[in-house]
């Protein structure tokens, strides 16, 4: 798909069609992630990939919102370090933000719907997952085909106004 | 252009070519920027664009690695709320990682090679960029068509091994 079909179809789903991905479509969005920029090439982040129903369900009681993993074809669970310094949270946070939306872009050029949820129970999650003591879930990324209708390109996105948001040389 | 092959030839970029970026170039790595998802659709970014050469030069002063901000063809200043609460902070930083990638994707699409750079000193930025005391400038995303070789699919990105990174049902 051209890239900018891609981009412009992701949109978050949260009632996904009871269709596994393929193999390699999975792999697909996994290397989108592995290949995203981080400070200092540093790549805080583990992915563990979750598809199995039971084990999804489980997942999806780590946070109240975070139902929709249950019915996902595949989760992604970001774990990243668990760091003092508030200022590597900060980094952390802002590079796994970007391998989330090298995913999720990955997965819409492929059909693949996508949605996000936080991680409220840490002690459910590493039961769930079995990652270390010394690292936290920091978001759960859901995949799958959409139940309602394919990813198309969204016209008209619920944003702010575009000439609001960019502001041309100075505020 | 393919969206894996954006996705894959997507680079850090610190040397630019002495070539602007056409206006509709860089409306569309603004608008991929705009599109992107956020906790509770907050869009919690304002995008300050600096095309004009001497602004570029004075707004590479805000961080000693900042100084490839100089020679590009623009760079997208991030900007923030100046948020008290931590978790509020770091939730912002995860956003603006997801825009971040989505500008940097478009980018790539185009062939536009694009880096980050962190901004130590607000006060410089804020002379430069004009934003209001309540906000910050988080990051600066410049872009530019590289100086040395055109964008291309990188067969092997210097990565942790795929497979210690990804892990399959637990850790």
């Amino acid at each position: 798909m051209e890239t900018w079909n891609a981009i412009t179809s992701r949109r978050d789903v949260r009632d996904f069609a009871d269709r596994p991905l393929d193999a390699d479509q999975l792999d697909r969005i996994l290397e989108a992630g592995w290949r995203a920029p981080s400070s200092r090439n540093w790549q805080p982040w583990d992915f563990v990939v979750v598809t199995d129903r039971d084990q999804l369900r489980e997942l999806a009681k780590v946070w109240q919102g975070a139902g929709h993993v249950a019915g996902s074809a595949a989760t992604v669970a970001v774990i990243i370090p668990r760091l003092e310094d508030s200022d590597e949270r900060e980094r952390a946070q802002y590079d796994i933000g970007q391998a989330t939306m090298s995913m999720q872009i990955a997965a819409a050029d492929q059909g693949i719907g996508s949605g996000h949820a936080a991680v409220a129970d840490q002690d459910q999650a590493r039961r769930v997952l079995g990652f270390p003591e010394d690292r936290i879930a920091a978001y759960l990324i859901d995949f799958g085909h959409p139940a309602d209708r394919p990813l198309t390109p969204i016209r008209k996105p619920d944003r702010r106004p575009f000439d609001e948001v960019v502001h041309r040389g100075r505020w």
